[in-house]
């Protein structure tokens, strides 16, 4: 047995199900061992940044890693912007990345580079693998150490030498970190704060904390105990729709989620970061937290946060409190003028039970959250990192993850460009994957960003910067192009229908939205742009702002 | 004048001319700087690797650095993969990398990352700039450095805060390190290698020495001596066609490099490494240099190349030796079956005067070296760091950097299938360039790469891996989607019509054509793959191959 081969049998013992390829020559070994472990699902992409995007999505979906196999630093640096959404996803991701011969890497060939500094990026476990008797042993450190807690990405290089070397040897998983334990002292003094003052706190949920058990134990809180409930802006994977816990997303914009966080005296972190601005702006602060604001971190990234929920429900004597659940609520057809809004109304009106939603769609999908709440239960991923090109490779891997779920990819079109060969992998591995591309021919939301960081003096040059119109793209030709069945949408009408015929028919699809810029000719100094808390916001604060974004 | 407008000034007054960009909200002020900039000319690029990979191939063409507009870590993770091509070319580039602002990053937020561990993969010079009043001084000393030499990839970080911040002072360009002066010792013990035995002794040139002026005075030196002549294998930019001393390329493949520097006594380095092999292969010798051979450096990489081999010249008393130069002739029109062999005929018939040729054809383009070593003069430009995705944006630069002039790039499917956004900046930039993609619907040089490393065991589930038919790629359809004409052609005649349309019309043109893969079938252990030396090989060998290839 060789190392590859002692590599792969270990990663499969460990639980890993498919490896996301774009391969090379140094990888030949570990592609050559394909054909022995049929337990392996090997899924070729067209470039690393779809691999690595897609594994996200699976490990998101799949609540494991995928691997990815990608071709020595130059592979693994055009899957960094992805692995940077898994990383800050805190999800389980184990990279093999093939590297040239060990007794090679002193001639300095051509695609000889500094793989660890890249990796380091990304990775806080990177292990260069000496020999093939060690190598199962590497494996499955990586894969029991992605795990976490937190979930995170481990790299581990591979030499063409100990891939192809005789002496291999597989290693059993191993057990993987427990979470840390509860901290009764902790969750004691959470609830003394919230006795005292219930309405003047709230609960901060991210990570794993977004799905339907612990929404419902923060629900019991919530309603117990008169405290309020947000998830982070991004969260990683969020469960939602009828029959669950409705949760107001922090915004995007620190303006508005300054707003949603005004007043709070206590703020309780629940697998969540205490709230910053996104980017930081001339003359505002980046920390969010209200001054005065006391922060309590119920459960760390590293603990249970099922038990400390739970805890912390027994503690308030709160497991009697009916969580408040979403009502089922469709939202109607849409009609009339064609908009991104519209779009999102659609995809409300539309939505399957059990879908997976992948939001990439930046300042289209504004309404996205409102349009969807009262839809069947799905689960929606976002922009964890904010490295754009997440969304199509994202939906591949939590298609793959999901079989027999629909899968709803929303981009952006500049989006989109980032990462368009996740189209291919769609049609190869016949995916059920609707994704739609609002196709307003802008980096609409760097049109509000100049605005919004004051950059005066932008003229004619500075907005051809954001300026997608010559030439126009034309996805339906892109998704062709690559094997997709597609459609172009130019009227709501249009849309619903092409809609319901993608959700209808199995495999992949692509529907271009042609779509007026969302933002269009807004004058509000703030940017409402990926405020998807909008669904959930005091109701006057939301009429306000929807009544700006669409006149 | 804020930082951003102090970076900018400086650029320009430095000699820096295009910005290739794809910005963010951390490089907004930045991009407000270009409307009052007339002098810098920004190019918006869909994809970072397209951005990158265009200030490679400007700087080939140009001699001098062009800009890139970054966003943080993820966005210099996407160029990554062509800023290593341009530190394997020793090509000048000066990276503006947007960060948050100084006092955001401790926040970590979501775009935070390491940016300086992902630059030193490709940087030797990073910077980040601490204040306005410093930025015009560390903008001045990016492009001093980048120039080298060698040249060089210099990293500049901006803080958002720095960018926007009043108190900027432009600074006046940098002096630029001299190269090296002759060190006359060595070249006379140099003289003395090949006065005794010129006949077992090879000049390898590499980086700046492949230009008309060197490859002269080169020729001069080996027709003087009887020294042979040797390109490194993947040129940086190598002036060739009528006219013009003919220069043998080293083989890509190991086994033939090792046949092509048999014998040798002396090898001379002239701007070039010593050649290795681009993978280790088990049980294969990595150094080419064959047992024996003693290595010289004429001209390191610091060091003036010109003075070099004028010094050699002299010291060998060859000024009035005539170089060899290559005669006028052309390929006659390709007819007969449809073969990748039949597109670079093709390309050599009609090659226009002064083009440049981007060669990133990998096992299709195999004959291209022969069937234009007669054509009218022009420029080629190739895969010097082994990053597939080099192609289509290196011609990108090439055409901006060389108004007038015609870029033919040729991509294997594969490879254009990294960075195919690059067509868009094409499309949008109305550039002159004509690219061939060939497309055999396989990773044709992985096939052969799987036999070359001896992976056995390799079957179905292996070989699908490099099995790019299903989906077939429609590169008419993604040309036409990113706005650029595109033809099929799948017979001979029908592709030469179509370079001939494509050659008479301005603007970009994509020529798909769909040819078999070159190698199916080939027993031999060996692999000719890039064996673009073919049209200087002695010739029985290259007949042999040539049998082999094309049966």
């Amino acid at each position: 047995m060789n190392g590859a081969q002692a590599l792969m049998r270990t990663l499969v013992e460990a639980g890993v199900e498919v490896c996301f390829t774009n391969p090379g020559t140094s990888e030949m070994h570990f592609v050559a061992a394909l054909d022995r472990e049929p337990r392996l699902r090997a899924v070729l992409t067209l470039f690393e940044g779809v691999a690595t995007g897609a594994a996200d999505g699976y490990a998101r979906m799949a609540d494991k890693p995928a691997a990815t196999l990608l071709h020595l630093g130059c592979g693994l640096g055009n899957g960094l912007a992805n692995l940077h959404n898994a990383r800050k996803a805190r999800v389980p991701v184990v990279n093999i990345v093939g590297d040239h011969a060990t007794h090679h890497a002193r001639y300095d060939a051509p695609l000889q580079s500094d793989i660890e500094t890249v990796a380091r990026n990304v990775s806080t476990w990177i292990r260069r693998s000496l020999s093939p008797a060690q190598i199962g042993q590497d494996a499955a450190e990586a894969v029991a150490t992605s795990f976490g807690p937190p979930g995170q990405v481990a790299t581990l290089i591979l030499p063409a030498d100990v891939s192809w070397s005789e002496g291999g040897v597989p290693a059993a998983p191993r057990p993987r970190r427990a979470t840390a334990a509860v901290d009764a002292a902790r969750v004691e003094a959470i609830a003394q704060a919230l006795r005292n003052g219930g309405g003047r706190a709230a609960l901060l949920l991210g990570g794993r904390a977004l799905r339907a058990e612990t929404l419902r134990a923060a629900s019991q809180i919530a309603a117990h105990t008169g405290a309020r409930l947000f998830s982070e802006v991004f969260p990683t994977r969020l469960e939602r729709g009828a029959g669950l816990p409705p949760i107001e997303r922090l915004a995007y914009l620190a303006e508005l989620a300054s707003v949603q966080l005004s007043g709070l005296e206590h703020l309780i972190l629940v697998d969540a970061k205490s709230p910053v601005s996104f980017f930081a702006y001339p003359g505002k602060a980046s920390d969010l937290v209200p001054a005065g604001c006391q922060v309590h971190t119920l459960a760390g990234f590293d603990e249970d946060v099922v038990a400390s929920l739970s805890a912390l429900v027994a503690a308030l004597g709160a497991e009697r409190t009916p969580p408040r659940v979403q009502p089922a609520q469709r939202a109607p057809r849409p009609r009339g003028k064609f908009t991104a809004d519209k779009v999102c109304k659609a995809v409300g009106h539309l939505l399957p039970e059990g879908a997976i939603v992948v939001d990439e769609a930046q300042t289209s999908g504004l309404l996205l959250p409102l349009y969807t709440a009262g839809a069947p239960r799905h689960d929606l991923l976002t922009l964890t990192g904010g490295a754009i090109g997440q969304g199509l490779p994202n939906a591949v891997g939590a298609a793959l993850a999901c079989p027999g779920r629909k899968v709803i990819a929303l981009s952006g079109d500049g989006s989109a460009m980032y990462t368009p060969q996740a189209l291919w992998t769609m049609a190869r591995e016949r995916l059920d994957v609707v994704s739609i591309v609002f196709n307003n021919r802008a980096y609409a939301i760097l049109n509000v960003e100049l605005q919004r960081v004051g950059a005066l003096g932008a003229a004619e040059k500075a907005r051809a910067q954001f300026d997608l119109r010559q030439p126009p793209i034309d996805f339906v030709q892109l998704a062709h192009g690559m094997g997709v069945p597609a459609q172009r949408a130019t009227s709501t009408e249009g849309f619903v229908r092409a809609l319901e015929q993608a959700l209808a028919t199995p495999g992949p699809h692509l529907i271009e939205a042609v779509v007026p810029p969302t933002l269009t000719g807004l004058k509000l100094r703030v940017l409402p742009h990926l405020l998807e808390s909008l669904a959930s916001l005091p109701r006057p604060l939301a009429r306000g702002l929807k009544r700006a974004i669409a006149p």
